[in-house]
């Protein structure tokens, strides 16, 4: 599926009343697509949400990856979506007899969707048994399983990916090429703002062994991440506050809230919430000498929506809506089969892990933290 | 002037093509306004862009307050201004003989429009020359000339008022009062952003004598009185971080962005920042258990905008437009006639300078800053 970048520009009308006529389109034609060319075969580990909801649907806009093994602790569970997607019975594995997908040719990558804290076992065995990795955010609980997910991938001659699905929808991308071209002059602040209101206390999110961390390991490493792939840098210094309701069930383990203050070495400053406290807040915005630039959503499935602020005119900018998982997998795909790096390859995680543990530290310490 | 604060409410449509009819309103009927009640007389001290563009304009729209005195260096300046908006020759003052004013029955108050490191000498002065003393924001450089300025009122029996013009608007009012009345739950997080591009390096803004710091004291302050007053409490912890472009002639003495963060005793965590190097940031967002409320512009002279978003949709409030400086200065005068302490009192000013220099201690420290 190519999709055109281009960006189709409308001045943002406020005027109430104000009337927009658009001609009626012509009858579109009936565009039979090409047959595809090779798809590598993908196994999913760990059938939860996201692989139900997200990841297995992806596979019918894939280009280059299909699925072809599902790996769960529940075989019915299994057994129903192996059924449903066409995954042959055979190349159902649980936890136990995992590692024998070395054995299985039909799969050539290895998508790891469970909880953070299994992300490093899974990913080292998955190396271990030959296969490429996508590994879903965060990375892993600590830097140092980040080190050993890497050095397992290169020890196999395999590939590493983190899963971080914004940077392969056009959005954002759109914002990084803005943010890069410096049309709206040098970046000054970065703004960003994550929060959802989490659910059951019983959830994996909410178990400091299973998630490493509340909200800054789910939702705020967005916030991060648009801070740095926006800026093209790294952060050098961070300040943070955390906050936990007290009493409320879901935060015993893990933080409801941590704010967070970056500095990049060109002198951007960046301010950052996180929370599992509240609702809706899915958002960054990039401040510049003559202007700014947001999303809002910035990070959500689906709907994203783009503003470019300058001399006092609000414009909309809309893009491509596409299947974030169904793109990222796809990139995943063609970096292996043309032998090139991709875009979010095992140390990008580990960045944003050592920056989260600096965030932990720095809202502990009541200090700034330095970040070599 | 009376004017209804009951906000009318419309959904915001976002949909193109969505039609509003209006039925077209009866002619409207010719209303004789009611002669004004006794006004109190006010001097303005300092004729620069504020008083000129601002403050005498206003007082068209004032019920309670006249100027009937002007104090200024530049004698041709004030001749052309008394002319301009009816105030007699010999009401004239310069700020030689600025103390006279004692003697002067046709000045009840005094309206400090002089740069901020002159507040507390024309505050003082005017206090013993038996005048009330409504003094622009910030109220001084330091909270020890904060004290001064207070004591000195007191002392003279006197009232003192600090000119944060946006807690008489009707906007930031519906603001305070939807987060008083908890309809969307508690609030968890207010992220409020204020900055502009400054221009003119000469300007009094950008020398430390004159202006006390840099953006924090002049727009900064509005961030944080922001979260002050819709929190309704006190902030006990105080993180940031600081930044000036190196070279920039603009910002030699003072700061251009400071950004920082508050914890208030109730566990909300307020993240703000401000600056002098960007233009058009003027915005605060209050999130709460069940959704958000938002101002943008937020303290702009004119076209404030509110914005409501819960379970999924976003509603826009519209409120009455008013001259926030005849808002503020009736509130003083009706305080003054009324014997009512002031709603921002010079106890006001000086809470904010303790925070700010708390502020620049933080960023200056790297470590967090705790208020008692």
């Amino acid at each position: 599926m190519a999709f055109d970048l281009e960006t189709s520009r409308r001045t943002f009308l406020k005027a109430v009343g104000g009337a927009v006529l658009i001609s009626a389109p012509a009858a579109p034609q009936l565009v039979v697509p090409e047959p595809p060319g090779r798809k590598l075969g993908w196994a999913i580990v760990g059938l939860g949400r996201l692989a139900i909801n997200q990841i297995l649907p992806a596979f019918a806009k894939c280009e280059k990856s299909r699925v072809t093994a599902l790996v769960s602790g529940d075989p019915d569970k299994a057994g129903k979506l192996a059924a449903r997607y066409g995954v042959d019975p055979k190349n159902i594995y649980n936890y136990a007899n995992y590692d024998s997908v070395r054995e299985n040719p039909a799969v050539d990558v290895i998508y790891i969707a469970l909880p953070n804290g299994m992300h490093a076992e899974y990913t080292i065995r998955g190396a271990r048994a030959g296969k490429h990795i996508l590994s879903e955010k965060p990375m892993a609980n600590t830097p140092r399983d980040c080190e050993e997910m890497i050095d397992a991938s290169r020890k196999a001659g395999r590939k590493l990916m983190v899963a971080y699905r914004v940077r392969y929808e056009p959005f954002n991308q759109a914002m990084i090429k803005l943010a890069g071209s410096r049309d709206l002059g040098a970046i000054k602040v970065i703004v960003s703002d994550h929060g959802f209101n989490i659910g059951d206390p019983a959830q994996w999110r909410l178990k400091k062994d299973l998630a490493g961390g509340g909200s800054l390991m789910d939702i705020g490493i967005y916030a991060l991440q648009a801070t740095r792939y926006i800026t093209g840098e790294e952060p050098v210094e961070v300040n943070a506050m955390q906050y936990s309701t007290p009493g409320d069930p879901r935060f015993k383990e893990v933080e409801e809230t941590v704010n967070f203050q970056l500095r990049y070495p060109s002198g951007v400053l960046a301010q950052c919430t996180s929370s599992y406290g509240y609702s809706g807040q899915n958002r960054y915005r990039v401040v510049t000498e003559r202007g700014w630039f947001e999303l809002e959503p910035a990070t959500s499935y689906t709907n994203l929506k783009m503003r470019v602020g300058r001399a006092g005119s609000i414009e909309e900018r809309t893009m491509p809506q596409i299947d974030h998982f169904a793109a990222e997998m796809d990139h995943f795909s063609d970096c292996i089969m043309n032998a090139k790096e991709p875009l979010t390859p095992g140390q990008e995680g580990l960045r944003d892990l050592r920056i989260m543990m600096a965030i932990y530290e720095a809202a502990r310490s009541g200090r700034t933290v330095r970040l070599s």
